[in-house]
Parts: C-alpha cells; sequence; structure tokens
C-alpha cells in the first residue's frame, strides 16, 4: 500500500482529525485499469456532490489526479481517496477555515472469488437495517457502520455478499455494491433518496443499458419484489457487474447482459 | 491537548486505521474534576457495551485508568478516549484478528457561554434529522455525520444548541447533550432505542431525580411536547446540567432542579 496524506508519503494522520474523530469525510474507490483510473471524472462529481453537502472545500482535480497517479503503481490496481474536513476541536462544530485533508491510498487489484463475473455470486439477506436521512443519502461519506455491521454477519465463503433494506425494508442495496432487479422484463434499482450509495459502476449500467434503449428506472423495490426477480446483477466500481446465481438459497438464471457489460467495460 | 496512541507518546494514526477509513469505532468525552475522572464506571459501562455492540474487544479498565492519569495534566480538564477496530484491509469485512487501537486525548476545560449552568442557554430547532437504527442507537460511535451537519445550521452566538428530531419528527436530543423535558408536573426524556447517544449526565440526572423521589421516565416526545413543557434542561458530561431559557423564541422558566443537581455534581 503506498500512501500520500496532503501530498507527502511520510504525512501523518492527526488525532484530531475530523474524519477519525467523527467520521467527518470522504471517500473514493476507483478501478486503475490498464493504468488508467476508470470513469475519473464521475468519481469526481460524487466527491464534488459530497464535499458540497458536507461543506467540505473539494480539492483541485489535477492535484488528485497526479496523485492518484503517484500511487498507482501498476496497471491495474486500485486508489482509494479519503477526504476529510482536516484537524478540529473537541466538539462538532467545524472550526472556520479548517484545511480539509486529502489522503490518497493505492492497494494491490483485489482477489474476487473465482469465476464471479461470468458464474455469478451467491447473495443473502443481511439483517442489518440502514438508517435513512436525505442528507447524507447517495454520498460516500465515512460513516459507515451499518455496512461494517452487515459485512460482520456472515465469515464463510458461501455467501459472497448481502443485501440490505432500510428501517422501512425497502431494500437499497448489497453491502458494498448496487443492486439490479430483472422485473418484467425490464432492469430496474432501487432509489437512493433515503440512504445508500450511489455508485459510479450504477451510473455506467445504468447508461449503457440506456444507450442500448434499455433504460433502468428507479424505484422502490420491496423484498418480496427483489425475491420474484428473474434475475439479479451487482455493480460496483471495482467488480464491474456481477450476476447473481443464488439468492438465500434460490437458484437465478444468468442473463448475458452483466457478461455484456463488462466485455463493453474492458473496452473503455 | 495530550495525546497517547496504543499508550505511546510518539503513536501514530494508521491511514488503514478503520476508526478514519468507516467511522468504525467508539468514544467517551470524560469530565476531570478535583484531578478525579467523573462517573468512570459509566463511561466504562458505556464504553463495553458499544465495544460488544461493535463486536471489538474493550481495553482493560486499568490500563484506561492509567491512561487517563497520564493525559490530564491539570486537576480541571477533559480527556477523550477513542476506540477503534484497528488497521483493515480495503473493504467492510474487518480482518480477524484485528488490534483496536486506543486513542486517549487531554484537552483543557471548555469554555462555556457565560452563566449558561445558572441563567440558561438559548435553544433551536435543527433542520437536520437523525435517522434511526436500533443497532446503533445509545452508544456512543464514531458515524457523527449527523451531529456535525446539525451543528453546522448555526454560527452566531444567538443559540448555544439545537434540537434534533428523528426522521419521524420524535425529539431525541440536542446536538451534543441530552434533553429532560418538564410535562405535567414531571421531568421527562426521549426514549433512545433508534437513535441518540445515551449519556452518562443523563444517567446521573435520571438517578438524582429518582433518589428524591422524582423518578424521570423515558417516552417519545414530539415537537409540540417539547414546545408546551413547563422547563427544559440539558445534560452532557461536561456541562453537567443546562436549564434552558429560551426555545426558539419562546422564553421558558427556569427551576431549582439545574443548580440543584449541579451543586450535587459539584460535591461528588
Amino acid at each position: 500500500m503506498r500512501a500520500l496524506i496532503d501530498g507527502q508519503e511520510d504525512g501523518r494522520i492527526d488525532p484530531l482529525d475530523r474524519g477519525l474523530q467523527y467520521g467527518d469525510g470522504l471517500f473514493e474507490t476507483i478501478a486503475i485499469a490498464e493504468g488508467r483510473p476508470r470513469f475519473l471524472e464521475w468519481h469526481f462529481e460524487r466527491l464534488k456532490e459530497g464535499a458540497r453537502r458536507l461543506g467540505i472545500p473539494a480539492p483541485a482535480a489535477d492535484l488528485l489526479r497526479a496523485e492518484i497517479t503517484r500511487v498507482s503503481t501498476t496497471p491495474r490496481s486500485v486508489v482509494k481517496i479519503l477526504l476529510t474536513r482536516g484537524i478540529g476541536e473537541r466538539g462538532y462544530r467545524a472550526p472556520k477555515n479548517s484545511l480539509p485533508r486529502r489522503i490518497v491510498l493505492g492497494f494491490d487489484w483485489p482477489a474476487w472469488p473465482p469465476e464471479a463475473a461470468t458464474k455469478g455470486v451467491r447473495v443473502g439477506w443481511c439483517r442489518t437495517r440502514l438508517g435513512r436521512n436525505p442528507a447524507l443519502a447517495g454520498i460516500k461519506h465515512l460513516n459507515r457502520l451499518e455496512q461494517v455491521l452487515a459485512r460482520s454477519e456472515w465469515d464463510d465463503d458461501a455467501m459472497d455478499e448481502g443485501l440490505m433494506q432500510d428501517d422501512r425494508g425497502q431494500v437499497i442495496a448489497a453491502t458494498q455494491s448496487n443492486l439490479f432487479a430483472r422485473m418484467d422484463g425490464r432492469w430496474v434499482t432501487p432509489r437512493l433518496d433515503q440512504c445508500g450509495v450511489s455508485g459510479v459502476m450504477r451510473r455506467a449500467f445504468r447508461e449503457w443499458q440506456g444507450a442500448r434503449g434499455e433504460p433502468v428506472d428507479e424505484r422502490e423495490l420491496g423484498m418480496a419484489d427483489v425475491e420474484r426477480a428473474s434475475a439479479l446483477i451487482l455493480t460496483n466500481a471495482l467488480i464491474g457487474a456481477w450476476p447473481v446465481r443464488e439468492l438465500a438459497g434460490r437458484r437465478l438464471a444468468i442473463g448475458p447482459d452483466a457478461s455484456a457489460f463488462n466485455a463493453w467495460l474492458g473496452g473503455t
């Protein structure tokens, strides 16, 4: 792992950094494919939207671009950017003129479950729910305890991902990926105006489908809706699209869309 | 500010610490009064309960006691303890055998609004709501963006604290203090089984009232309930009890209870 903290290789995280104290910040996880950061402008757009909502000044895109290049030492790797409100005093009140902090981390490409992208993954239901707050919905902020608790519900390899509902029982996403469900011959995806993260690969999948003349609607999806879906796909910035081959023990058909999308993605 | 990281004065926060990456941890803010940490056993109880819920091993109380003594260099000061799940890999899944990290910070006693404890404080309503999640309710975890956003709603001195509602409109607490409302001749305080932090001073105020034969019930309180309360009191570990002299422009009577409680607290 290579780390730049405000551009410095030997930079330190101050214990008073509000990212640590309160989760007062944002992050992005970016795939580096064939040496280039994938969908970088969309990652920057979401980071900027999150920064606007939290009232944190966003760093210049050129600065981030240069730092991404510095930490991504192999052509296929992962870069994670954290943006925090920087150092504060004790107390929730943010200091006027606080200097936001950038942390840019380079990681190896992860080891996925074998054949996840082609043969599909096994998915179950998490018990941990997502609380709803429109002020935080959609953006990729650093308050992620709900996902951490949900991911701690299983530790064997019998399940690859877990689906999460909000406190009303609406299905929102999986712990680290967005969800698409095939309903009545169309792909639909949960609305994310109450909770959840609006993924960059979710956007890519929607736009790709739209360009093929298959627009993907956002709607509310209950557990029963997802259970009667004829097919499910999970997306995130690193995995692209994974078809789901099993939901809570039920076999699902794997259509051609995930493979076609991943093939297109490989060519972007 | 003095800082000990896992007991080391020159300790470092790793950028992969899950406290920073996900807010995956807990904190306690402890008043040091006349050289002694106040209600320390109750702080430890809450920390332990939070650690149990998040599945983080809690540090030994003796170790924390020694570190609190090391960082609290003046007889009247503040100690903040952070407990994180420690260093992780990328991804929400916690590593097996992760080593939790302790951060113990010593601060000066804060400057309060003048005469807050005797003449009362001015309180308004925050627009930012609290999402509900029973899995996280009550404990003092590091996911505090809702409080940060609420506290950013005002930056003048016309308001000392802001009351927060959950997404249903139930009043839960102020941004950094718990709430007591005088209703029909009795003190009541909001239930915290859906969101909010179960404060140590809230517990002290309830137990003190109970010992005087005035049990304080927990119940659901709507905005209209709080607005018709004959008196309001805010509590937290540092301030003790602050009476509210004004709620959103309406004057409130200041009874004897906050002063009597603070006097008792000064003698503990």
